[in-house]
């Protein structure tokens, strides 16, 4: 109890002015009542697990350290890593071979599983902090898929004043999440809600609807393929294999949901979309391919296949069925495109992402090239390419289609 | 890939009709490829997990089979079950000694943790699936408690037509989750929203809003009690600690919020209260001292503290300050007083809400007792206590305040 460690203080002071040096304190992405994972002001994290009989325990910061972690005379095993940076991190440990979850922490969809998360504060950062303004509301919705023969189920973000000016339409951000992510990515991890939510009140950015999809899709009929390895070639083989399949599921069974069940401006100026690494793979994808419908494009540390190849293999006459093909036409029908990477992330992010960039340039494909200063392919890039983001679109209305 | 096993079938005819006799199918709990735990027909599970150094692999069920599972050469350890009965189970796997979740399942919350579950289906049973029938959408909202002095976060199911029946007002039921649970059980664990879709769809229940809020509160300033394990008296001394705390939140900040956000009717007549295990202890503390507020209770698996008490300790001219002191009078203001337990849950739960059918009986306390035939402490229990309390909600308004 807290009375007793108080107590304890009182007692004995060199204990407490040890711990206050180290001021550890549960992270914010911990379950009710659990005190470990905790973190410092530095950045450190500490991690601890019970695994009595365990020969061997492992920390796994899947974009940072990897740690043995030490076994106490209690049968928990503890660690403390270097400061990390600021952000969510996705964790596993590692328990005699077997890669799990910590008990201790919130459970996150990724890597094809509920991993764990710890969230590292930015200092002076609060953009996607939930802060005292008016707060939209995220929706679960299901609809049924002719496409796909299922029950799906998207997030939907209401922007506030939703439910009170009940004449208003609103235009819609298509939000993809990663490969390996699902649906609840940009809510639960990217704290997209409180992005916009503070946008929206700073009046930085368009009221508008944010539609989060699941991104994997497969026929009526057809089946899964056996299951392939996390980050495995057949894994990545199998997401590619599934955007046909994905692209006809939002043309022609979601967007159609989503303009018939909220109050939707349903032109194409009004219509955007943008994903994280597969699905910004995925919105390229998509909206080169139905610019009919989509106006506004983002590729958060990814974007199409063949496209910003570091190999140079661009050509702006034919790929995408030649969407490219007419710079002075691209840049009058799409209003915003955005592509962005982390300068902190593995080196063939850089290259696609920035060789990308270097092509549009070459090609004269008027685009937007941010890259977010000390993040790896991680939600800190992707929060901030969507603050970025945001406040672009739907501001400028250079085509009524 | 599918298509190789079938080719094996034409080739090993012997192996594929092996297969069919088993027939295990990766569980609709699982998470995105995962093939395993499979359920078969009969209910049994097989469940498998890579921990190539484990010593010890242990599968435990929280209300079912606790088995030492076998380890395979290729690394994983394996075992199947006994036939299921149908429903929700949580389960753990225990690795030499740490207790995790499966990364196979989706994580579910409870006993304060995010835990794996396995879904076995009923047969014949539709009244929790998801129908081709107008869906009602599950709404995430954020309501700042001055009891708190935090951020709370409450799920909120509006049903079928509320976004186009732009003047309709709706009766509110405030539901909640167990111990150790929290605010996402009745939605994930209890399909309560197909529940309610089904239900309305058939006209057997009112349409109504159905309010899932976090059912734990500590006052502004206070600090959370060291960690207790789950289970331990510590952990239910905090909760119930906690459960005045939560009181204020739900009548002072919560109701308030929620009349505001949403077209409620707001009078006592059209709010309901009801909550399983330890939501139930909540509820009856909550609206017996709030009946001004309320006038529809369900406590499922779960009363008030010294109510049910099977050492016959109900004085119903006393406790809760005399709330069923006059019996004609309680049956005038409370329209639905309902209390139900499965047959197979452990005696306790019998004992406790047994002793509180006879003793309100005895009283002359009108109420209606309802025993799930056959389920445990588990989400079947309370999926058929929701399916039996929703349709008798809003239909008789004895008294209007």
């Amino acid at each position: 109890m807290k009375w007793m460690a108080a107590l304890a203080c009182v007692l004995v002071t060199s204990m407490c002015l040890a711990q206050a040096a180290q001021s550890f304190r549960p992270a914010s992405t911990n379950v009710w009542g659990a005190q470990y994972p905790r973190i410092d002001d530095a950045g450190r994290v500490q991690v601890r697990v019970k695994a009595p009989e365990a020969d061997s325990v492992r920390l796994n910061f899947w974009s940072g350290p990897k740690l043995q972690m030490q076994k106490q005379p209690d049968g928990f095993w503890t660690v403390t890593t270097e400061p990390l940076v600021p952000g969510f991190h996705y964790y596993t440990l590692v328990i005699d071979g077997a890669e799990v979850a910590d008990p201790g922490s919130q459970a996150f969809f990724g890597g094809s599983r509920h991993a764990s998360g710890v969230e590292i504060p930015e200092p002076g950062t609060t953009f996607y902090s939930v802060q005292d303004v008016p707060h939209g509301q995220v929706r679960e919705v299901w609809y049924h898929s002719q496409v796909t023969a299922t029950w799906r189920h998207a997030l939907v973000y209401l922007p506030p004043g939703y439910d009170s000016q009940n004449e208003r339409r609103y235009p819609v951000l298509y939000l993809q999440h990663g490969g390996g992510e699902d649906e609840t990515g940009w809510i639960r991890q990217g704290r997209a809600n409180f992005i916009l939510d503070n946008l929206i009140a700073a009046r930085q950015a368009e009221p508008m609807i944010v539609v989060m999809a699941y991104g994997y899709a497969l026929r009526a009929g057809e089946s899964l393929p056996e299951p392939a390895p996390f980050g495995s070639p057949q894994m990545w083989q199998a997401m590619q294999h599934m955007t046909s399949t994905f692209e006809d599921d939002v043309t022609q069974a979601l967007i159609p949901f989503i303009d018939k069940t909220f109050r939707t401006l349903t032109d194409r100026d009004n219509r955007a979309m943008a994903g994280l690494s597969l699905g910004g793979m995925q919105t390229f994808h998509i909206t080169l391919r139905h610019l009919d419908l989509f106006s506004h494009i983002g590729g958060f540390s990814g974007a199409g296949g063949v496209l910003g190849d570091s190999a140079g293999k661009f050509d702006p006459k034919t790929d995408y069925e030649g969407a490219f093909a007419d710079a002075a036409g691209f840049a009058k029908k799409v209003h915003v495109f955005w592509i962005g990477v982390g300068t902190a992330e593995p080196e063939r992010f850089h290259a696609r992402i920035g060789g990308l960039h270097k092509n549009l340039d070459a090609a004269g494909i008027e685009h937007i090239y941010v890259e977010s200063q000390g993040t790896d392919h991680e939600w800190q890039t992707w929060r901030r390419a969507l603050h970025d983001f945001a406040p672009r679109l739907f501001r400028t209305r250079k085509t009524r289609s």
